[in-house]
């Protein structure tokens, strides 16, 4: 590439240089090879060579006239000099020219040549090197620089960091190694074929007919839900539903009750929509309805994981279900029911969900796919009280329109065809063989140090650390030796606290499990 | 299939009619022919069959139970009785009461038979055909019944419609039909075979690297911006970024400036954020800088589109952006640059975007692919400046984690191997030759009703009624020959406002332009 010789010899410096040092100045976390890294972008596409040279050059005349170093007025050297003295064709150098004048940066006039335009005011100068950012009320704090009070507040919150890995013991994986990929593969296809251009153009924010149709199907017969496909909203994930149900159903400052201990991320959804949080005991029915109640109409939702609550993995009992629902018609207020992990429920069939008792209609009934197809595909689904499906969709439409199509048909197919509910069966034969391997494990080599509770479902064991063991020292052990442990604690609202950890098992085999539990155990002996 | 036989005979009443009954009792959307509608999804898949069966035994009699119409203590027939008047295995009898009693429904009595649970507290048989809410605050209102204020808020402003299908004269849609989709499928199945766990397992919310690290290069060469790959966010589309700006950098009720006439995506978007929207008017070097630095220090943020303004099609000037660059710095408010179509630039390259102009890096740039690539597939991108990075990642990793894998790895293969340059390329091409076809069109057709003003780039033509002419009767009468005209009115939010059309000319052939363009002379005529 002649751009490695390339020399500017009219008295500035090596654009090469120039740029590297410029762009260096202006971002200190940008790497002095930048040039060389984007040349190694372009060599690929070698249209872009020519363009790519006289943008370069067109590029540091600008950033030279923008920082005084190249005065309004002053005259630049004639196209044929400037080209001659880098070794380049004219026309190189004249395109950097005109896009110069086309942007306004100079003028050229006939038979004189090309001036720094003089009406462009003060040169940026003063700031062009400047790296500190000038006082401001908007700039005062510290990383957050600039943000909102509810942007700080999210940026402190720390956001949710998923698994971007698999291994041991996190949390919320599912096995993907047996994803049906192939199958997956060739229905897109067929989909892409026969729905092309419904594929390629926009999308009805409510989703794609074919799999809300496919979705209601199912939530009817396996989840003991009453949906028509009218109800059903496609969403990215759950927690896309719960932050639209913070934004829906609760204004800033009002309450939104919540499972204490609880889903972190349900919390951190309904904060980021400013909602007041208002934790509501769990023992071993579920949700404590007595507690609830005590709140009369103090809340304007209530969030709950029925079928193996999160984390404990208890089972709302019946009563505790129908008391919910008789609750939420009588207060006006509304039940938002996660049925995350309810296909994985391995003492036979996973209790019916709270919405098909509800008579009423008061309940928001959130699923996903992220557990049961896989976590990258970014696809989840709410199914939702007519009163309040426009509004969603609404809200949906301006948020960020709707979930690609082409995903959305694929899926559709894969339930229509029957490779969802094979599949489901299938995963949940396995996790129910890795949740005994686990139980069994964790009860052979840590017996001394936690008590583990058999969940009727899900994707984790937890784990109840026995007296004289710390949460936070357990974690930072395994860690040293390579082994993800969530720990309880940070699950819980309330002052009491009880510590261990939540073991995710699903993404594991039982080798894996049995040879992972063994090096915790090694680990926390160490 | 024997269901269509079913049959009960012991004194209630065909469980099918039952079923569809009281589907339709409870949601009158619902169609009587329901049942059938759920069979039919269910013959693809025999395995299902059975367990179809004693699923809808099981759920008639949950119903009844809750109902009241089977009382708590009352006795159910024998699971042989049930089973032989059915005309069924009795397994499947069986089945359904063991779910009715896991479920706590009924118990069952060792040698005396199944009895419907005592202690599930009052029927719900009151409600249970109610289909009128309780009363109660949070029920007030009409259609959004049970909203929140914001909630209501979002309703009201009636969300995003986007075209769904490619007709005269909608706007912001691309050509989708020579979009080489072959080529993005080779590429999306070599992605799944390099990059199968990545693809399947959470993605960095922030985006996947090789994308972000493509956009850098694209928007450092093609938009003289100033980027490294760490300020890249890969969101799902500009509407996002727009949403998470007015989450992050600006509370409720403070003030974001935005142009007038502008566009209505942007300002739900920021009023989703419950930002209170500050207009600023816009004449034929763009947003008029007097008026935004007579605001003072009362705005956050400015939402600008420099490239061509949304809809009148003028390009900021370069005075402009220098001294909206200073504005920023020396106010400490922050830059939102929407760089739409600044791909689709006819004469000559398009200016260098405003980021790359301010060293202070006070300018949040937002940039999509819905346009250059397809709306299907739901991806945009933002630039942040380095102290807003994580603060809006944390915003992203709440509100729905990240961007599908599969789409974001596919993407950034289509721009390394040249394809997205190449394809925006042709599209500019074909665009140029349409704009300029529409703009004849309309010259030789519609003289008389309006004056177009030829934009430098973009999707759609600004084409001003003349008096005498009506926007609202007009647009009727396009509608009424199956025409689609958008209003150029409703852009505006200050009082003086211009009546005309967008006529969105991307999507169609010069052919299909002329024609529409002589069909609605015809019907306006009429």
């Amino acid at each position: 590439m002649c751009v490695y010789r390339l020399k500017v010899d009219w008295g500035y410096m090596s654009l090469l240089e120039y740029m590297a040092d410029h762009f260096a100045a202006r971002l200190p976390s940008m790497s002095k090879t930048f040039e060389l890294e984007t040349l190694k972008m372009r060599l690929g596409d070698a249209a872009l060579a020519h363009l790519d040279l006289h943008l370069r050059i067109q590029r540091a005349l600008r950033s030279l006239v923008l920082e005084g170093a190249l005065a309004p007025g002053q005259k630049l050297p004639g196209t044929r000099v400037l080209a001659s003295s880098l070794g380049l064709a004219r026309d190189t150098v004249e395109s950097a020219y005109e896009q110069l004048h086309r942007d306004g940066f100079i003028v050229r006039r006939q038979g004189s040549g090309s001036y720094v335009r003089d009406s462009l005011g003060a040169p940026l100068k003063g700031m062009a090197r400047g790296r500190s950012a000038p006082a401001g009320p908007a700039m005062a704090g510290a990383a957050g620089a600039g943000l909102s009070q509810r942007g700080q507040a999210i940026f402190d919150s720390g956001g949710i960091a998923d698994q971007q890995v698999a291994r041991a013991f996190a949390t919320g994986l599912p096995e993907t190694r047996s994803f049906p990929a192939d199958v997956w593969q060739r229905l897109q296809r067929q989909v892409l074929r026969d729905h092309r251009s419904q594929v390629l153009l926009h999308g009805d924010p409510l989703g794609a007919q074919p799999l809300r149709e496919a979705i209601a199907a199912y939530l009817n017969l396996e989840r003991g839900a009453r949906v028509d496909a009218a109800q059903i909203l496609v969403l990215s994930s759950t927690r896309q539903a719960l932050f639209l149900c913070g934004l829906l159903l609760a204004d800033a400052g009002q309450g939104v009750a919540i499972e204490d201990p609880g889903y972190f991320g349900a919390r951190k959804a309904f904060e980021a929509a400013q909602a007041r949080l208002v934790p509501i005991p769990v023992d071993e029915q579920g949700l404590r309805m007595d507690a609830l109640r005590a709140l009369g109409r103090g809340v304007r939702c209530v969030y709950v994981t029925p079928s193996h609550q999160y984390p404990t993995g208890v089972t709302l009992s019946l009563e505790r279900r129908l008391e919910l629902v008789r609750w939420a018609a009588e207060s006006g207020a509304w039940i938002v029911e996660d049925d995350y992990d309810s296909e994985f429920h391995y003492d036979g069939l996973p209790t019916a969900c709270v919405q098909g008792l509800d008579a009423q209609q008061r309940t928001l009934y959130v699923g996903t796919f992220g557990k049961t197809l896989y976590p990258g595909l970014r696809m989840g689904y709410m199914v939702l009280p007519p009163p309040l499906i426009q509004a969603f969709a609404h809200a949906r439409s301006i948020m960020d329109g709707h979930t690609p199509q082409a995903l959305q048909l694929t899926a559709a197919r894969f339930m229509e065809e029957g490779h969802y509910n094979a599949h489901i069966r299938a995963m949940r034969k396995l996790y129910a063989a890795r949740r005994q391997a686990m139980f069994e494990a964790v009860g052979r080599h840590l017996q001394p140090v936690v008590q583990a509770a058999l969940p009727q479902g899900g994707m984790q064991l937890p784990c109840y650390l026995r007296p004289g063991f710390s949460e936070q020292k357990t974690i930072r052990q395994a860690a040293a030796a390579g082994l993800h442990l969530s720990g309880l604690s940070r699950l819980y609202q309330g002052p009491r606290k009880r510590e261990g950890w939540l073991l995710g098992y699903a993404a594991m085999s039982e080798h894996e499990i049995v040879s992972a539990v063994a090096r915790l155990a090694r680990a926390l002996a160490a």
